[in-house]
C-alpha cells in the first residue's frame, strides 16, 4: 500500500521541478490479546491478521494456527489499527516469553552466548536431511525483485518471500519494517498450515539480523538466505540452531555461513 | 567493531572457496536506569554511553545533558552488555513516556495522526531561519561513505552522521540497528553541549521513518537526510514538526520532502 506526497521538490543537475511522489505507507498497529496491548509496530497496512499471526507465533507466544480462534480489527477503529486477536481457552498465554523479556531476565549475565541459548530453548532446532540445488537459489533474488508490487516505486520498501524446495513463491510480502515483513510471511504460512518450513526458503531484501534468525527457527524455517550481509550474532545463532544461513545472495554469487550441507553445489 | 567468522563458503562463478569473513558485530545491550531495565537492544558493541543517553533524551526520559550523573557498565557483566545510567535525583523519570507506551495509551483512536500528535506533543517544534546551500548538502554522502570505517567491509552496518552548517562532520556512528546508529550520534552531541541540533544536518544512510524523525527532534535537528526514501509518516510527522527533510540524497541528486526553505538552491 503506498501514499502519495503532494509538493516534493527534486533537485537533479542544477534543475529543481515540483512533483508529487509516491511513499511507502507507514502507520501503527497494535496487537491485543486477551484485551492486553502485546504490541504497537509501525508498519505498512494491509495483510494485518498475518502479520499478528505471524509476530505471536515467532515471538513465542503460540505455537499453532489452531491456536487463534479469530483475528479482528477493532470496529471502534476506523483507520483499522487496533487488531485484536481471539486465542483458544486452553492457550497459556505466558506474556513474559516476549522476546524483551526473555532478554532482561537474564539479568548482569546478558551476552550474545546467553541471549542464543536463551531463544534456543524456546524452538526446537532444524532437523532432516532436506537440500536444494545451489542453481534454485540462485534465482530467488530475480523472483522476488518481480514480484515486488512497491519497490521500485517508492524505494521505502523491505520485502521478505517464502519459497518451496522447488523455487516456487509461496508468499511475499513488503513492509516499511524487516520484521513485519518476514511476521506476514510466516503468519501467512502459519494461517494456510504450512508449518513447519523445514523445507523452504526464507528470502529477506536486506540483511539477516539475530531477530531474523530468531523469527525464521520459530517457524522451522530450514534456509535463511539475505541479499545482503549478516551479523556475527546471526551467524552463531545459525549454526547452533541448525538454520542454513545465506548472505550476499544476487549476481548468481552466495556465501554460506552456517550449515551449508543443505546446499548441493 | 567486527566479529569474524570462519569457515564461510563463497560460490562465485562457479567455483566455493572457503575464507573467514568478517562480520558487523551484534550483542544486546540493557539499559537501566534506577534499578529498572528500559530496553533491551540489540547493538553493534561501542559507544555505549551515547548510545544509552541518546536512547534517554530520543525517547523523551531526559531533556538535559545536566540530567545525566554517570554512565557506567555493570561491573559484574564481563561482557559489558548492561549499562546504568545514574540521572540526577531531581529528574523525574515518567517511564510512562516511553514511545511505546505513548502509542498504547492513544486506545481506538490509533492512527497515523494521532500517533504523530502524540509524539509532537512531547518536544516543541524546530523554527528558527537557518538555511544550508543545496552544494553543502549534496556532498554530505561522499563524506559519510569516506569516513565510513566498517561498511565497506561487512556490508551489515547502517550509519548515522552530524555535520554542521558548513558542512563539516561532528560525529559519524555505525551500528546494526538503524535507531542505535542514530542514538549513539545524538547522544554524542547531548554528552558535548551541542544541542539542540537546530544548525545541523542529521544524515542516515538507509530510510527515514517515523521513529527517526521522532529521534531527530527530540534534539532539535533542523534537516535530516536520509540517502534512500522517506516512509509516509515521516514525511507527515517533518512537515508539522518544522523539520526538513531530505530523500533519496545521492549521487548529486535529493528529493525535499518537507519545510524546503532550509535549502538553498
Amino acid at each position: 500500500m503506498n501514499a502519495t506526497a503532494p509538493d516534493v521538490l527534486r533537485y537533479a543537475d542544477g534543475q529543481i521541478c515540483e512533483f508529487p511522489d509516491e511513499l511507502a505507507a507507514e502507520e501503527p498497529l497494535e496487537i491485543r490479546v486477551r484485551g492486553r496491548a502485546i504490541s504497537v509496530t509501525m508498519r505498512t497496512p494491509g495483510d494485518d491478521s498475518d502479520l499478528a499471526a505471524g509476530f505471536l507465533l515467532t515471538e513465542g507466544l503460540i505455537r499453532h494456527a489452531s491456536d487463534i480462534l479469530n483475528i479482528q480489527a477493532c470496529e471502534r477503529n476506523e483507520f483499522s489499527n487496533v487488531i485484536n486477536v481471539l486465542l483458544a481457552p486452553d492457550v497459556a498465554v505466558d506474556f513474559d516469553r516476549l522476546t524483551r523479556h526473555v532478554f532482561a531476565s537474564s539479568s548482569c549475565g546478558l551476552c550474545g552466548k546467553v541471549t542464543v541459548e536463551a531463544v534456543r530453548g524456546q524452538f526446537p532446532p532444524v532437523q532432516g536431511d532436506f537440500a536444494i540445488n545451489a542453481g534454485v537459489i540462485l534465482k530467488l533474488p530475480e523472483i522476488m525483485r518481480r514480484t515486488q508490487a512497491t519497490f521500485d516505486r517508492t524505494g521505502g520498501l523491505h520485502a521478505a518471500a517464502v519459497f518451496d524446495e522447488r523455487g516456487e513463491l509461496i508468499v511475499l510480502r513488503e513492509d516499511v519494517g524487516r520484521h513485519n515483513a518476514v511476521d506476514k510471511v510466516i503468519g501467512h504460512c502459519l494461517r494456510s498450515d504450512r508449518l513447519p518450513l523445514d523445507r523452504h526458503v526464507l528470502l529477506v531484501s536486506g540483511r539477516s539480523s539475530f531477530e531474523i534468525m530468531q523469527k525464521a527457527l520459530a517457524a522451522g524455517v530450514a534456509i535463511v538466505a539475505a541479499v545482503s550481509a549478516p551479523s556475527s550474532l546471526a551467524v552463531e545463532f545459525a549454526r547452533e540452531s541448525g538454520q542454513t544461513l545465506i548472505g550476499f545472495l544476487r549476481e548468481g554469487r552466495m556465501n554460506v555461513y552456517a550449515n551449508p550441507q543443505r546446499v548441493r553445489f
